[in-house]
């Protein structure tokens, strides 16, 4: 496995964000920057603790919403990039709520697609110039180039929703079609500058947001998704995978 | 062809709205009651002449964006659709941009997304009881009992986009994406009693929307659409077609 020079990631507070940062930087294969940020990363004891106890995890405060805070974070990324760019731009942070048909509110699905599709998009498009430098400076496809990872969800899978197992729920499920959307149209943008743009399911995994019932522990979603990651090339380019780099159906 | 108790039809002052309104009161098994909504009527003399010369043309103000008006709205339907129930909701109201990576913006994501796939959605949940009552005075799925009919579009297919021949439109791509998912969970929710859910691309047209390039004319895309609906069954339910019946992919 090639070495990474940087990989950003949002949503570092907990959850699986968190477990990237930690999983990462334990890697025999570690990015030489990992950069961790959170819109809050004073209130996480644990990212801080990584922080300080893992040589290369930068933590850097970013709200995916606030364009202010989107600029800020680019100024630090690119003292610590330099002009390597940034490899690979993994784009966690989201809100889940479960809503039936009932329960839905026009507020929940703003602020739901505000957070889980519109953000991805707009950090996107911020770190663009970065990812661009790194894409530049290589040749082949891939998270060790330059790339950008959108966390989805199999909940945003359209062919998927009203199987009976899968939960309905419109606004989680409508931001990740949409999300998913982004990626795609993404692909289609980024591919000819050498980036490659994928969505990755993690898994139902054990989070404050999956719940105590999930398949998967955090580790092992995570593991999975690092191995699949760092797997990918060309051919995965503008695809939905899951975190064992399964093919999933739009 | 079973004859049509009633149809309501959004964003009928011009374009495709207006033109459903036109065919579907022309038609030789035209519906008892066609409610015909905009958001300012006054505005749009051909859909005020249409309610002067067409028996059983009803106009209504509706704009999809605010409760109080559905809520209206609603009060105008149920005095007219009495204990029949409506039979058929078409949820055509919309907006488009042309929005690329370099031009979208924030404001334009959300406000696409709530006219495009939230508004449906509660202009939908404000008329079901209506709906549940006409699904109920019969049993063979169609839209001569119940359904919800959500205009999409070929942009919304998160496959599709990326070919060399499909502009991507980040704004309005993922909002009619995002419409996709609501019908598909709509459909999951709302099959079991008896409401068919269907998502349909009326083709490009020549409309303010679709520009003066586009391949059909409006009367074209109306014909189709109308044939094409009054031809669903169960079969069709849950799915993405487009005004000649092809299904397309999500
Ligand atoms: N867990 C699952 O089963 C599952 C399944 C499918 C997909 N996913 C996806 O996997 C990703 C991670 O989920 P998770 O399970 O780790 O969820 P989680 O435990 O609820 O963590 C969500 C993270 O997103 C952050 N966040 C929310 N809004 C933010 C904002 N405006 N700016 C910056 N950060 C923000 C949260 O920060 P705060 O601490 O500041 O709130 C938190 O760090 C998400 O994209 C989720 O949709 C999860
Ligand atoms: N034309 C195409 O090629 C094409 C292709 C694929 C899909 N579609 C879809 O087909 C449907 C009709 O499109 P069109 O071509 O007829 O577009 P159009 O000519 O631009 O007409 C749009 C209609 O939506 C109404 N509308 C917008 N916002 C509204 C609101 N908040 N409340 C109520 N009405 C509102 C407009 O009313 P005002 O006059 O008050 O603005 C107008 O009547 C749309 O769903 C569109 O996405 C069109």
């Amino acid at each position: 496995m090639a070495s990474w020079g940087s990989v950003l990631i949002t949503g570092c507070s907990r959850g699986i964000g968190l477990q990237l940062v930690k999983q990462l930087s334990e890697s025999s294969s570690r990015p030489a920057d990992i950069i961790a940020t959170a819109r809050n990363p004073a209130g996480s004891a644990a990212l801080l603790e990584l922080s300080r106890t893992r040589p290369g995890v930068h933590v850097i405060t970013l709200d995916v919403c606030s364009e202010q805070s989107i600029s800020s974070a680019l100024e630090e990324v690119q003292s610590i990039v330099g002009n390597q760019g940034l490899n690979c731009l993994i784009n966690n942070a989201a809100v889940g709520s479960s809503r039936s048909l009932q329960s839905v509110t026009r507020e929940t699905m703003m602020k739901t697609f505000e957070v889980n599709t519109v953000a991805p998009l707009f950090v996107t498009k911020a770190f663009l110039p970065l990812l661009q430098t790194a894409a530049a400076r290589s040749a082949v496809m891939g998270v060790h180039r330059a790339a950008v990872i959108n966390i989805s969800s199999i909940l945003g899978s359209i062919s998927n929703c009203g199987d009976s197992t899968t939960f309905r729920n419109y606004a989680y499920g409508t931001s990740k079609a949409a999300l998913n959307m982004v990626s795609r149209c993404l692909a289609a943008d980024l591919g000819p500058v050498g980036i490659l743009c994928v969505s990755l399911h993690p898994g139902w995994v054990k989070t404050d947001m999956g719940g105590a019932h999930a398949d998967l522990t955090v580790e092992e979603s995570v593991s999975g998704i690092l191995s699949t990651l760092s797997s990918f090339t060309e051919q995965d380019h503008g695809g939905f995978k899951d975190y064992r780099g399964q093919t999933l159906p739009w």
